[in-house]
């Protein structure tokens, strides 16, 4: 997921002293507790109810429904050029027939996935006879907090139908009239399903202080996830009651290793930071050892610029490459999610871990070596959602990793670490099976 | 773990307009920091160097460092005795040789256990080549928070540091001589092995700001168990800006439905509620099926008073248990930890789910049935960390279970559902191997 600058908004513009409007929180605490219930229903529907939900609403998509929604958009689309909104805002917020297809072609993706309730792992039999396993069951009602992105509506709700959730929305207030349309579809087709209309609910409103009650219900909202840049993650983790999962932003380290195979190294090297610089699994370090900087950098940095990539370099890396711009000290701490390349020489090993310890954002971290030893120490000592060894930055996602699906990638430890799919929207709990089994 | 009636004086004594001072906030920080630098050394120690560490801790308990605990908590029990402390609560604080002998056993049994640091889960090919899983590590820095069993402060210790994390403890003021004695032992075995001290840090100040300042050190302490009574949880998790295991209550429910075998209900619904009233996994609640409620309620009755325990039924139960006490609206969700049981009748399954789904606390559901469909039900529909069939209640914990060990029961959803063990004390990363994968 890229960062979206217009995120921050959010944070600066709320008033905390403001009295809180007892209209909005009994509005929003009533949504959410109707969505709750209805999570009750949709934690036992059926996979075949749960999949008839989602390729209704993508056939609805492809069909008028999903011409109201381009209609919508367009309104969305007026009043946000009115707005005076970046072209890349925009470029975000617009819908066309081709996006809007794709939305389709997810949802009947999603439906075409295994369903994780009910699924038990670590099935075993105790000595007492007592078979035990874990089952993965909904976690209840999730809570999405975005921005611009109106596919988020689609995308968010299908995958928490599918894992047996409710979920609760809370877009953007550029996209309030196309997430209204999708949201919606998703409430006629659930309806048609028999299945309660509640387990997609869109909040009516995109009032900061309504956002503030959501994350605040405890015990109702079973965990939020915020889909956007770096000051909406941090105004919700900040001001929640219920659990957060957080993904900052990825700051990921490519460590070229003594024993690489320099051809191997170039390769991912250029893959990490140039196939989509955008997004947060692309590399903005690289780190190479000093032993192998003055043949490697050179070859690196002609493969670099041609790819239009500015390269910020540390006083070592800079005596191996003629002109290069020097990097800040924030430099090392920056995601630029553009064609920028900050490039460190390290002594060895200990000095690229040291480096990522102090550097990394707990996101993707990749070695390139020959050496086993190396790559084990990597792979052990590196704290990170995604640790690689001779491969691309560029797989930290839910379908690279062939998890079919991704709701956003975590950067915190608790409940998931790294990309999250059907199964992280899910709990394990345990179950067992006796013939009358006590306790001695 | 059973309800401490003393810690929700911790809720009601902080003053939360009290500045808090800048010299207490600077202490915890600190040492929080340190025990979190800690906590990277100790992630990559060997299996080898954190059992040594566990046994010589255990030598010494048996030996002269047991005596200076027993000393020291001659002292705290003398003190506690001043201040008017109920048996109950002298008794939770009392430390002997037998019971000291008892942590040192506890301290050998988890040298024993398999070390789950690096152990790679759901290991797979991918189409590219890519060879991925997810290895087990630790989370950092884990927060305990606890009132007066000084053995807590053993066996939290053990757990974290077995499954490589540091921990910052924070025990009852009661305690705080056996405590700070038994966490020295710790530290000089820890730098006997070669491993940081602070990996086991206790907070040298039991002042109640001491503990907000460590509940909200988000991003240096990764999570915080708070183990004693409701009054204690609620206040971390209300205060706390840091991820908290919670576990309030076990309101456990045996549901005997219509095919049960009687006797077989009659001896698990038996060792539910008297083989050791006093913990969370014992039974609150019996529910029958009011097909078979007339023929089985007067056996359990008779079967649970000769045992000494008080039935509260409700209407339809009264009818076939004469001069039977009535249970009050409250009864249903009260955890007595007593000889104290509620009985109610329902109508099937689906009045057993209901009632359940109303009252349970997330904690231990059992059936017991001969009816393989109501067996399914009752597995895939009840929301329990643990859900039964034709067993007791009371196998909720680590060491039942089979994990070996246990620092907690959450009834929580996320991260972990039910007992936590060794691996429950980690987090999943992934780590992928290649040979110069790239994406496309």
């Amino acid at each position: 997921m890229a960062s979206e600058p217009g995120d921050s908004r959010l944070a600066q513009k709320v008033l905390p002293s403001r009295a809180m409007s007892d209209d909005l929180t009994a509005l929003v605490t009533g949504l959410a507790q109707r969505a709750k219930e209805a999570s009750r229903v949709l934690a036992n529907a059926s996979t075949e109810q749960k999949n008839a939900v989602l390729r209704r609403v993508a056939g609805a998509l492809r069909g008028e429904a999903g011409d109201h929604v381009l209609e919508a958009n367009s309104k969305d689309m007026a009043a946000a050029q009115d707005m005076g909104l970046s072209t890349a805002m925009l470029d975000r917020l617009e819908l066309d027939r081709k996006r809007l297809d794709g939305v389709a072609d997810g949802l009947d993706q999603v439906a075409e996935l295994p369903d994780p309730v009910g699924t038990v792992v670590e099935d075993r039999v105790l000595a007492n006879g007592l078979r035990v396993g874990r089952m993965r069951a909904p976690l209840g009602l999730i809570g999405i907090i975005y921005e611009s992105r109106p596919n988020v509506t689609a995308d968010a709700a299908s995958l928490c139908l599918k894992s047996g959730n409710a979920v609760l929305l809370r877009g953007g207030k550029e996209a309030f009239r196309s997430n209204t349309a999708i949201a919606e579809i998703f409430t006629r087709a659930l309806e048609d399903e028999g299945l309660p209309p509640e387990s997609v609910t869109l909040l009516p409103t995109t009032d900061r202080q309504a956002t503030l009650v959501m994350i605040g219900l405890d015990g109702i909202v079973d965990m939020v996830i915020p889909r956007g840049g770096e000051g909406l993650i941090r105004f919700v983790a900040e001001h929640a009651r219920v659990p957060v999962i957080q993904h900052y932003k990825g700051v990921c380290h490519v460590f070229v290793d003594r024993t690489a195979d320099a051809e191997m190294a170039l390769r991912i090297a250029l893959n990490a930071k140039v196939q989509r610089p955008g997004v947060c699994n692309s590399m903005e370090t690289l780190l190479v050892d000093a032993d192998v900087a003055p043949t490697f950098l050179p070859k690196l940095a002609a493969k670099m610029e041609a790819e239009g990539v500015e390269i910020r370099a540390d006083e070592r890396a800079a005596t191996y490459l003629n002109g290069v711009k020097r990097a800040s000290a924030e430099d090392w701490d920056t995601e630029y999610l553009d064609l920028i390349l900050n490039v460190g020489v390290v002594d060895g090993i200990d000095g690229a871990l040291d480096h990522v310890a102090k550097h990394g954002s707990n996101h993707t971290e990749a070695i390139v070596t020959e050496d086993a030893a190396h790559a084990d120490r990597w792979m052990h000592e590196v704290d990170a959602s995604l640790v690689l060894v001779n491969a691309s930055t560029r797989f930290n996602d839910g379908f690279a990793l062939g998890l079919g699906a991704e709701i956003g990638i975590s950067t915190t430890k608790l409940h998931a670490y790294g990309p999250m799919g059907l199964a992280e929207l899910c709990t394990l709990k345990w179950v067992g099976q006796g013939e009358g089994q006590i306790r001695q």
